[in-house]
């Protein structure tokens, strides 16, 4: 995924391009991207209309250097919470946890990643088909190891960003009950993955 | 969720008030809600801009009507495939079939339902709250019956969700390969759902 952006070079440079960002965030996820024009982002970010387009040739350019930097920061931070853990049910909790965390810690990254579906359907298509490209390779990895049976793992690379996505968006946005308790929601899932759901 | 539309009541009104529901549908999968205006609507649904107005008094009006159709359409189709059915394990099979069947005939009512997101977040909150309802009370009676274990089933119910929803958005957006054997999709998931994941 190209961008075609100018990347600061002096120190306030760096804190001009990380205002920007930090107000279209802001901006993207109050009022969506469709919402949001350029000049409500240099507005936000108090700096001149015409300053915007020393970083960025569009608006467009801009909310994919933001999904780009928020996949950067999902991958990361899993990566470096598994990278402790040795079995595959360790490493399978610890980066369903993680991105849990990271989806209640961050609600705009969850809201502005889902709507590249409303702005580019390839940047969405991009984006999944990425991620689960890495989560099939250690699934993979997995089964070969003999941690995981033998199955579909592209099909499985779906079902676990599924329940993922699903559980984020059930802490993050409130829907039903108890989603205070995180450990408790990570055990459920843990719980049906290893033993199933049915007696 | 109410709309304070106004049903038609001659033939000749239900059939403009169909044609404007078409002609939304459509518009809002190809260019979105924000993307869309009433004049749109009309245009391609070939009316004068005034007979919107003696239906819908918004487009949002509009929108909440699109999404209640979807959801009693789901609701409906689910059930009466399931009725047939007699176990869980084969109750949950059918769900899940008839969804991913429905979601793929139908890629404008998943892109829309979705997009409720980015319209009122309320809306996307009411929607998927009612949906696990549904499937929480389903879920408890099967624990009673003793065709599912112990478990916190309103946890279960948005990983159920969370998977049949990735997997349709699999099959609707072909992400990755393999997207036409829908049976074989699905016999991946409840593979997982009864034997789990793990050796």
């Amino acid at each position: 995924m190209k961008t075609l952006i100018k990347e600061p070079l002096t120190r306030n440079a760096k804190n001009t391009f990380n205002m920007i960002i930090e107000s279209a965030i802001d901006l993207f996820y109050k009022n969506g991207y469709h919402g949001t024009t350029v000049n409500n982002i240099t507005q936000d970010a108090g700096i001149a209309a015409g300053t915007f387009y020393l970083y960025f040739p569009s608006k467009l350019s801009l909310y994919k250097h933001i999904l780009i930097m928020f996949s950067h920061n999902i991958r990361k931070t899993i990566a470096a919470n598994v990278s402790e853990k040795t079995s595959r049910y360790e490493k399978e909790r610890e980066g369903i946890k993680s991105f849990i965390m990271l989806a209640k810690e961050n609600p705009q990254m969850y809201n502005i990643i889902w709507e590249s579906l409303y702005i580019d359907r390839a940047l969405f298509k991009d984006y999944y088909e990425s991620f689960a490209n890495r989560y099939i390779r250690g699934l993979d990895q997995s089964v070969s190891n003999k941690e995981i049976r033998e199955i579909d793992t592209e099909v499985v690379s779906y079902i676990l960003m599924g329940i993922t996505n699903f559980i984020g968006l059930k802490v993050v946005l409130n829907l039903g009950k108890n989603n205070d308790d995180i450990d408790h929601i990570v055990d459920v899932v843990m719980d049906l993955i290893k033993h199933g759901l049915f007696t």
